[in-house]
């Protein structure tokens, strides 16, 4: 009795610690949110100031001596499962945290800094030379720091792998990623093949700003996102944050094309879907924020690809669409406006992707980062590598680096390991989805406006959970089995097939 | 020389913890912006833990051991002026904070937040007896704090006065407000009896918001305002509040009557350009901030009033608001606009209040305030005496105490003391114009939309200083005189004596 009190206690004590660091966490969210939506142009060296003020803060806290005697200390096993997860989370974070000297880190900080300003240069410049030496440099301070922190006999792409999806090495999504190169390749030619040509020549064109803007209103409203807990903002590229579950934040921005815009906005009210489904007793801890990239993914997706671009997704909101749009669509039937969403269209930048060309083009990632970190591929090769292998997989060859390789930012901001996230989330949703379709009629409740049912299956399988389990175990105890990529293939190819009348 | 060594070390020391400190007050900063202007509705209680936190962070830092040490250490004369500055805020604001007991103080936060919860439901039922309690539960811990605070023999309201301006104290201020009284109420009432009626109707109606917007833009962006190190937003009261000298923003909104939108811009700009104008060696430190409450509204009041309401300040831009306006003033001349908007009227809101009339609302919240600290008034007795005060000054009597004691949120946020600075700024920005136009010809430089060149004079003799020296002292080596309220009486009386045709 007396030893799980004093696990308690020290749980208690770990508590404190962990407001503390989640609470210069959050600022430091606020901070990015306010850099990306709103703050002057002349203010971001002397807010990197304060926010790297804030960062030193929070991790004087995760590595102090203090921190480290009440994890020890909450090592019993007389701790909850939530509280449990939250010692984990707690060490993993820590272990990260310590495993770089300081003076490592800091140097690091810095390249990362140097090395987005002359990727965006670079990018504008057309101009790989000048990017590949800092690259380099990216790649030896990643493989560094992941030796730092493998464990024995671990492979460097394995460790940072692992930070993303845990439970995702090489030798799991070396299979994956071999089923879509060996399933979607051929059948991608096929359709190209097929000469059946999809027209869309109506999403582009006069959509109007605030149309837009007022259309993002309502499809987010209309999926589920909650306004009395969340904010629509405008940024340059897209994205979803939150202060806690009644604080999400989702932005967009106005393109030409208005289906970018449209399912870019339900893609991010996926995102905060999950956010603001968190259990109130999780919110504001380290278990408070989604599963994993992947489960974050796949719930966006779902929304934006699986829901979304279905028919029946459109049955009730889609005259609305037309109000906003009157000239612009009011001429357009349902089924021809949810035909020219689902076109297959290769192209070579992976955020304009379609559905079913979109993991190819993280295939083509994945591969070469693999070479990167596990065979040394020199970075000067990269760009003939990439436009060879866009040119097997999809059909196209890169003009230039700068719908090449160039087109992301991730490598420059040292991100390695974060691109298979993108297609595994994807995966997810289509087993997910089948799962679902044992339980429910999808089609139907969309079509009787119920989208809310579907959200609710969602939240009470996915999102209350936060990070209490590892995505891999919510996904096996949803679907009552381990991931398998099967269904996101098959699915793509039954949907596919059928809109470009091939035989499945 | 040793010693010398000693201090810069402390110093040094010391500049480390207030840079810690000032980057929780910056995110502090940041998050009541955030919630002034964009955070959703049911976001309030979980982002206040966060802010909770985070104060307490500030706090731990500023009443700590190490501070302590520091300050004590850095006793020593051989610090320049401006590290001796810091060195007095620090001590200041640690001298606040250990006054009070830690368990006093948050039982104080918990009152607060509940007396404003308690003002708005009051003030919106129209109903004194709901707040009055509360109120005085908020005054009797003012007055319990001050106590802790107070030298040897001080009076209480002093203690509270000099908290906002340093050096103005009840014997200084009887004097300035009995001058206004004598002067101004007598004054009031010839120009009420004058007959003479402006008209001003042309300034209600239908002014659209984008277009509001449009003007505000033009405004803050003519008075000075630098787009590229500030925002505009839009917030229920207007407000301005910055990060450092390179983030500084201001809010408006949009009213039926266009001038008080166009006037409040202006007046936030006024503050802005305070702000932006601090020395770059100041900001982020704890001299980084304007000298004083009184000041800052010195310099919103000069740009409002002083500037914003002359003729030839329009000359350069009233063509402009036409354009953006062609229907409400495509018709009106300018010198048919400036007599409107320097229409005398005695209403009942303050912050509504021209003027002229403006530091009669503040003589009465002085007068009170002054009862209730040092000779114990029933609170009850207020909604009277408020409106007695108001028919006898104002020639007005409030209906009801929504209109009348409740329409500040001031005292339930337990500010005390604060009202004064309101009326003192436009005292200090009569007394600067003063010294100013025996420099410069104010209205030609307007005219010929030379505003910078007055921007930059007061930049030169105010702004960049921030804190380094107290206002009063800033105002004395500006204008070569201790404050002297006859300037204001004085440019008051010229200025609406020859609008309404009165012999000065």
């Amino acid at each position: 009795m007396q030893e799980t009190g004093k696990t308690k206690r020290a749980f208690e004590m770990l508590s404190e610690l962990l407001e503390r660091a989640c609470a210069l966490q959050t600022a430091l969210t606020l901070f990015e949110w306010d850099n990306e939506t709103l703050a002057p142009r002349e203010a971001s060296a002397l807010t990197a100031r304060t926010q790297g003020v804030l960062s030193a803060e929070y991790q004087k806290i995760m590595i102090g001596e203090e921190m480290r005697n009440c994890l020890k200390a909450c090592d019993g096993e007389d701790l909850s499962e939530k509280e449990q997860a939250i010692v984990r989370e707690a060490k993993k974070e820590r272990d990260e945290l310590c495993a770089i000297p300081p003076e490592e880190y800091r140097a690091y900080q810095e390249l990362i800094s140097r090395s987005t300003r002359i990727w965006t240069e670079a990018k504008k410049k057309q101009d790989f030379d000048l990017f590949a030496p800092t690259l380099k440099k990216v790649i030896d301070c990643q493989k560094k720091f992941a030796s730092y922190r493998a464990k024995e006999g671990q492979k460097l792409y394995d460790v940072m792998l692992d930070d993303y999806e845990k439970g995702f090495d090489m030798e799991k999504l070396d299979e994956f990623f071999l089923l879509l190169k060996r399933e979607l390749v051929p059948f991608l030619h096929e359709i190209q093949k097929s000469g059946i040509e999809i027209d869309d020549h109506f999403l582009s064109g006069n959509y109007p700003e605030d149309k837009q803007r007022e259309a993002a209103v309502l499809l987010a409203g209309y999926v589920g996102f909650d306004f009395s807990r969340g904010v629509l903002a405008v940024s340059e590229h897209p994205f979803t944050t939150n202060l806690h579950n009644r604080d999400v934040r989702i932005t967009t921005n106005f393109k030409e094309r208005v289906d970018s815009s449209l399912f870019s906005v339900i893609h991010e009210s996926g995102h905060a879907i999950y956010e603001m489904g968190i259990a109130d007793d999780l919110t504001q801890t380290l278990v408070g924020q989604g599963a994993s990239m992947g489960m974050h993914e796949s719930q966006s997706r779902f929304f934006e690809n699986i829901l979304g671009r279905r028919e029946s997704f459109w049955v009730p909101v889609y005259e609305k669409l037309q109000e906003i749009f009157p000239e612009e669509l009011g001429e357009i039937a349902l089924a021809q406006f949810v035909k020219a969403v689902n076109k297959v269209s290769a192209g070579l930048i992976r955020t304009e992707a379609d559905e079913l060309t979109y993991g190819l083009h993280v295939l083509v990632r994945y591969e070469l980062e693999k070479e990167l970190i596990e065979q040394d591929l020199p970075v000067e090769k990269i760009p003939t590598l990439w436009a060879d292998k866009y040119e097997e997989y999809l059909g196209i060859r890169p003009q230039n680096v700068s719908e090449g390789v160039l087109q992301d930012i991730h490598w420059a901001q040292g991100s390695f390991g974060y691109f298979p996230s993108y297609a595994l989330g994807s995966a997810f949703g289509a087993q997910i989805l089948s799962a679902m379709e044992k339980e429910m009629d999808i089609d139907r409740l969309l079509a009787d406006g119920r989208i809310s049912e579907i959200r609710e299956y969602l939240r009470k399988h996915i999102h209350r959970y936060g990070k209490r389990k590892p995505a891999r175990t919510l996904l096996k105890e949803m679907t009552g089995e381990d991931f398998n990529p099967e269904y996101y293939v098959s699915y793509l190819k039954g949907k596919y097939g059928k809109i470009y009348g091939l035989q499945s």
